[in-house]
């Protein structure tokens, strides 16, 4: 019998300890973090590593270690040891390497590191297991059906040799969907044992749709997934690559937001962010730049009129200081959309739904009416932010991640994440990971500080359905 | 009785988890991560914040809120569950704040963040809590003795509006310890209640110092330890504030070294980046960079002569691919002085202890014995690489190590240090985080990743007395 | 009697060696390079300088110096020594500068440099001439008119101290004109005797007026203009500040959009840059990046249609390479919405006018047209350009023009624009600047070198009215 | 008879004009100017360019076209039009394209922006004149000298692919010349008809001294030089590519060492930057930055001791303002090594003549012995400067240069280096340009302005042998 835990209610004080925000998480028992596997691992592994302490050399992670999944204890409150699957080289694997053949996919939208993604996860393969065959999936799961995709290429060190250094992905990637059968049969002909899916959530669904697929022919094909998001909204994963080097990008946009709203009379330096589910990056990007005096996120429903409203808010910023920086999440005021819809577009185009001149239309209105001159700068530097070269940190985590997903795959597991929790490398079930999605806590630190260093009213958050 | 745990023995496994590498732990009871406290806490926080979860207000964290120390299991393996104390705003505070005096010092070298650190814990106090009174201290702990430095200034908003994006840090900083006497006798005569030290290892056990001076006096001030160390290593702390800057830098200057000494013949780019007891900024640049290919640490006493030496090593690298780049912690090497001393100075002069220059003399007095020419550029990047502005990463955390830390100081906690643990802000006894250093792993995950990733000879770790 | 010089015809051959292309000039007589004087000067200049050489004493430069207008030469080609007037402090000069008021007026967009330029207008005048009041004028123009702005600030040491190292301006901006009355009325009300104007074309003409009005009315007030154009299209100033920091900026979103266009099934990284009237950044910014396929400039009137038009030619491109990267300047392509304004906007509503958006949907619509999958990512970085702090380059001349322009003031010139001409700074009358605006000489070496680079078609250049 | 012209005399007013300061320039005659020929230039141009003006095709440059030398006029001063040859590509040619071997040597240290000029060189080559066959010479002279060197490599389109966006240069470069007999053995042993020689004074030197021997055999080989130096000495070469580069990167280093010395308690930041003779980059770099208070250069023999001296004015400035920053070119304070030279090695090492280390120590030394604490912390980011990719402004000019040196090399010229005059590019016979080199002109608009910036002594300029 399943035994839930509500950790909803006992996250109340936990989340505010993380760098990261937090999210909220769904009631989970421990088979839910249970990872299939696609048989015994009988093969000596052929890193140089070692079980010994103390030998100098580094040291395999047995099969059996875990995570404690929740670490935060009160008096008085009852908790439940769930344990997640700790990542790392094993000594046992399943894969003869030298009879290998792995492939790599990307899919979604870009985000800084993804080269570094596939570069390290061709050098784990190729030059610490020995695996011979590795083979680039051009332009995402498309790549994956012969009918709509160009074949395979066999990966070389000269093509990873210092894509490192670029931003992109030099396997291409698309979005949508492939039907599993299709994708199945696939690997089936190439003869593929191992796919690698990097990408978000749409990308994860598929990755868990293949391995069922597998799973009911019976087949010996581990599928292992990645975690790309820059919106950070994956649960199980506490940061993804890519995020660092975006908010670094993001708060250089809320910079020069700043500089065109002071330099204006009443200039509003007005900002749209990834985040279509979680405002993780417009919120921290505020908080790292100190720039920005109101910040939209979709975990809120802020009104726009009204004497609390964004509008009169801004107006009395207007009044008292005379510029101001809007960071505005892609994903927030999607609310505003139903109500006005008809106002803007009878035949409810999405193109409507750009919640960026959306809102810099309601703004000059507001004013006009009002008669104050005002100076909206509006400004999207999405792909600005997400074609760039991945920075130090992102660079590691890259690597990290991709050299995780190889010591996993390769040890049999299969329909597995490489998941960050409490600062360690975890295996997560694909099929919880895409039960739901992160986003931010609106009683955690993270906002809390948003509200203090901003300024602006305490809306109250969105319901969720 | 105090009961010990080996927790050296059962870490084997745990630290390739972790994004940061590990460090050795000594041996704790939970005694030694009980912090101590002025008195109890009566007053309401004046903070915005609520105990009601769904309220959409930001939550206070319970004053016996634990975070568990250890949070790998195995099967078969013994634990105990040490916690440590979660960090955060709490309900009941010790100060009143309308009368309370604030002091902030700096002290030890740059480091990317420390402007923000001052700017986080002035705003905090001054607008959170409505301290009225904060002064900083000038140039470190000299500032705290009348009769070395400047006296204090009281800050203002003026002083700190556009400090954040600026490297160095306003107050000044210096070098040294004080007389515990002397500056508890400061603290009452400018009737500072609360004492905020940033700064590493020497800065912490002076402000322990203090602490236990401040308790022999029964006197009710707080003395609260923000961890800076461009090095990272402090014990407790997973990663300090100034890190990831440190470690965009550090990369840039392999990249340069590598450019150069791609362009020569037989080119050798030699770096010396800091790290004086843990190469761990050594060893993630050139994990980021892969631009070295070899990397000398502390941990590692790396043997120069001989055929397994860098020496040699180093000329077959060159015999094979015509230039090589060598990443060298300043703390790497020392015990090669010992036996080369008097080849070098017989005075003993401690310039020689500087492992950049040696190494370059020698690999270029190696080759020219050898008759093979050789180009060797030696680049110290230290002083470009912490004396620059905060990157969004850094600033969010020495935003929060600030905030954190006046929380702490607030509720009348002192002897405090904040540290990170587990992904969590906790509270650490000053005087249990200044009983060991903290350093890389070397059966671990980093340096595993970093021998894969450079191919040098696996020497031996150099032997902990 | 004037006598006009066909310089045009001339040229032919001349602009090949600039660096910066080149522009069409207009016809010219000597007596349109003659700078209107206020009077005698007869005041010794504080500044200290000599007029002899070799006594270590930075020089003065006499007011009789020129600059040779043409520098080409070639034989059996007819010349005209037109000369204008160098640029540089003088000896003698015409305000006493113990008596002297100065005021500073930013007008137009942003472009990094601006506040360089008012901190060297301010330190030049009071810390080398010691005239003591200095007067910052808010908000572009609107700030001379007492019923508008708000009223000037006496500017400060700590006003401008640390404004180098950001973008923006602290005086704020605004465009649009005032009347030359009204503005002339308010200098006098001020008792300011030097007005600096930093703009582009409309500042100028503006600037223009008020002087013909001082003339009017027989006032000794100097006006002084600084060209401040992102775009680089102001004559007789070779380059603007700001220029070489935008062309930084802007091959970075070059650069960004490869990374999509290349990562994409058919990417097309289509980029809007600035430049309504000259190309020069778009062109500058492809050269730099070598990441365009397709530059599209005002001064060529690019065909859509047709089998040498854009979209067949970015169709065989696709073809050939999967991915390409256009560069559109703001001014460009704005032929097409005549024949096309009906198909799009039945009220001509200028926002279809943005030739960005407007060749996305073209483009897209083309290739849904032909059944082609096609991804089109659309880049307007323009506000993340111009709003940046300068670099190195532009914070050298920004510097320079700023203090040329405050020696020929203080010298008693007015109506006087500075301009760099042959790598000299001069003194331009700004009635003769305004006559015309600069534009890319198509035929000239940076137009070929953008054809060569990216293998578009030789489209012909639009014809001048 | 040759008339030489004393220009010395004359130029006392027109360097201040110019934005990058000027230099001594040797009196010449026309003669001086001439560029020496291999023959009668028969062949039509393959580029795709005209003579006609109008016709929407890219112009050709008349083989007489000519840049005035001297441009600046004043009434009762007499002028001799010496005129410079005006480079770009010629309608005649000298070499068939289709029969033509070049190849291209990069000598000295490295510069931002070698391997922009490589990439320029090989597509101007092979893709607009279509010659086939083009060498990379490897590691400098050296490279020439098949005694020495590696045998060249044929280069490929994939060879420099990416190059213009990496530091460093693909070919290698060494410091040294070989006998020019040799050179002109292997050119005609490997068949070479160009010789396209990268560098800078010794490089040019080599060149000419090649091109001489190759007219004393009376071959058909032409040398082009272009000019590669960071130090930006060379004469009738305005600026070179890199500069704009290394000045950015050198003010970064000056403000870290101001960080550094501001957070210090009498703190210093000594920064020593390049220019052998000439100290453009230093000062430059000083006034972009307004961070140094002191800027040492070669072209003035500052004082140390006395009342007047260094060590007296930086106490000062430490009493004034308690922190102080440094700017010293390596050649500068070359004549303080002859006195002090046995205070510090006996033996006469030429390691102590590196200025930094001897500042540094004499500053401690200096202040010890007063009894003030001081703090110096000594940068030296050479390395750090020169080898990172160039920026927009450098890609830009490196370019050019690189396909005015085709130009002129396929249109016959010889013995010929590209120069950058009065904003042209222009032909310079090589034997006249390193006749002597460049520096900084102390009573010009540059070092008058460091002397305001900084408000340091005015001491006098170094006697010039």
């Amino acid at each position: 019998m399943k035994q839930a835990i509500p950790l909803f209610a006992q996250l109340t004080f936990h989340e505010q300890a993380t760098i990261m925000g937090s999210s909220r998480i769904p009631e989970l028992t421990q088979g839910d973090l249970t990872i299939p596997r696609l048989g015994t691992s009988k093969i000596q592994s052929p890193l140089n590593l070692s079980n010994t302490r103390g030998d100098g050399r580094g040291d395999f992670v047995p099969a059996n270690s875990r995570i404690r999944y929740q670490i935060h204890t009160l008096p008085g409150t009852a908790h439940q040891d769930l344990e997640l699957e700790q990542a790392g080289p094993r000594e046992r694997i399943f894969f003869h390497p030298e009879n290998t053949t792995a492939a790599i996919v990307t899919c979604g939208g870009l985000c800084p590191g993804l080269n570094n993604v596939v570069r390290s996860i061709f050098h784990e393969l190729k030059h610490n297991y020995r695996v011979p065959r590795i083979l680039g999936i051009h332009n995402g799961y498309a790549g994956l059906n012969p009918e709509q995709g160009r074949p395979p290429s066999q990966l070389t060190d000269d093509d990873v040799v210092e894509i490192h250094k670029l931003g992109g992905v030099i396997l291409g990637t698309s979005r949508g969907p492939q039907d599993a059968a299709v994708i199945v049969k696939f690997l089936q002909r190439e003869k593929i044992d191992i796919l690698f899916c990097v990408g978000g959530d749409g990308t994860l669904r598929g990755a868990h749709a293949v391995s069922q697929e597998i799973a009911r022919r019976d087949l010996k094909i581990s599928v292992a997934g990645i975690p790309k998001t820059i919106d950070n909204d994956i649960p199980f994963v506490y940061r993804t690559f890519g995020f660092s080097t975006a908010l670094e990008e993001a708060q250089q946009a809320l910079r020069c937001a700043h500089a065109e709203a002071n330099s204006a009379v009443n200039g509003v330096g007005l900002v749209k962010l990834m985040g279509r589910h979680a405002g993780f990056i417009t919120a921290y990007a505020a908080l790292a730049s100190q720039d920005a005096n109101f910040v939209l996120v979709p975990e809120i429903d802020f009104p726009l009129e009204g004497p609390d409203g964004l509008l009169v808010s801004l107006q009395q910023r207007l009044e008292r200081r005379n510029h101001a920086v809007i960071a505005v999440a892609e994903g927030a005021g999607q609310h505003l959309f139903d109500s006005d819809l008809d106002h803007f577009d009878a035949s409810g185009n999405p193109k409507f739904r750009d919640i960026g001149p959306f809102l810099k239309l309601r703004i000059e209105r507001h004013f006009q009416q009002q008669k104050i001159p005002i100076s909206v700068k509006y400004i999207d530097p999405s792909y600005l932010i997400r074609s760039v070269p991945a920075n130090a940190q992102d660079r590691l985590l890259s690597n990290q991640m991709a050299r995780f997903a190889v010591h996993a795959a390769m040890a049999g597991n299969t329909d597995v994440l490489i998941g960050h929790w409490n600062n360690c490398f975890v295996h997560v079930p694909i099929g919880t990971a895409v039960r739901t999605s992160k986003c931010m806590e609106v009683e955690g630190d993270l906002w809390t500080s948003v509200l203090l260093s901003t300024g602006q009213p305490r809306w109250p958050a969105t319901p969720k359905s």
